[in-house]
């Protein structure tokens, strides 16, 4: 029932509170990690639009600066015996969220909630309440 | 970080495969499970405007009803190694889990989720809904 856990992190501290808990459900039969960053697309068309800087040299230092930070957690991940993939999309995030849940096949999602932060999402929901709302596999949602 | 497990059921289907995810979480460390069903007061109140039978009858065969399904429930879980604790409430369901939630001080929620069933819970959030953003513990949502 949590074989295969997709794992989704904005490498927020909420984020990294729902970790250990993925850790804790190996001894509840998990096995392999899919470890997924979402590049936030909408961000990204801002960024291109309002900046002055060299867009494409700040694009390349998020992918690197995610990408660091990804190996990081697969490392930790591997040591606790999990096999792990890794994957960076450029998505709106919760879309690219559940299209990896999707393609992936996992059994369940175990993901950090920040809690409604702003008026937008007192109406829309945040990422993980979507998430949650469209899932089809369980959803472990950590709390901040 | 899943010790003690708070489980509330409204004896539907996706609250029972809930209960198949609690069993499971045996291996993750539960040890004890505090099963909880709320009488939704709004609709003992609605069936006691609104009907013309024996009002306290009516309610003492819903209690009756739903003590002998917790008490099958309570068997299961027993058997599967848990400690267990049943408690049957009449509140408004998402106040009376949040309640529980807090004067238990459980670890985790187990909570089946029927998805949005109708145009006010489009706006106001289903019961799991509301329980995965008020509360303070982790929420494990089971999907219909």
């Amino acid at each position: 029932m949590f074989k295969k856990i997709l794992y989704p992190t904005d490498f927020s501290d909420v984020a990294k509170s729902a970790l250990d808990f993925v850790k804790q459900l190996k001894d509840a039969g998990a096995e392999e990690v899919v470890v997924l960053h979402i590049i936030d697309k909408s961000s990204l068309d801002a960024l291109a639009m309002y900046t002055s800087k060299d867009f494409l040299q700040i694009e390349k230092d998020w992918e690197a600066s995610a990408a660091s930070q990804m190996s990081s957690i697969e490392d930790e991940l591997k040591e606790a015996g999990f096999e792990v993939k890794v994957r960076i999309e450029k998505e709106i995030p919760f879309i690219g969220i559940l299209k990896v849940e999707e393609e992936e096949d996992v059994s369940a999602i175990v993901i950090g909630s920040h809690g409604v932060s702003n008026v937008q999402e007192m109406f829309l929901g945040s990422v993980s309440e979507k998430v949650i709302r469209k899932a089809k596999k369980p959803v472990l949602v950590v709390k901040r």
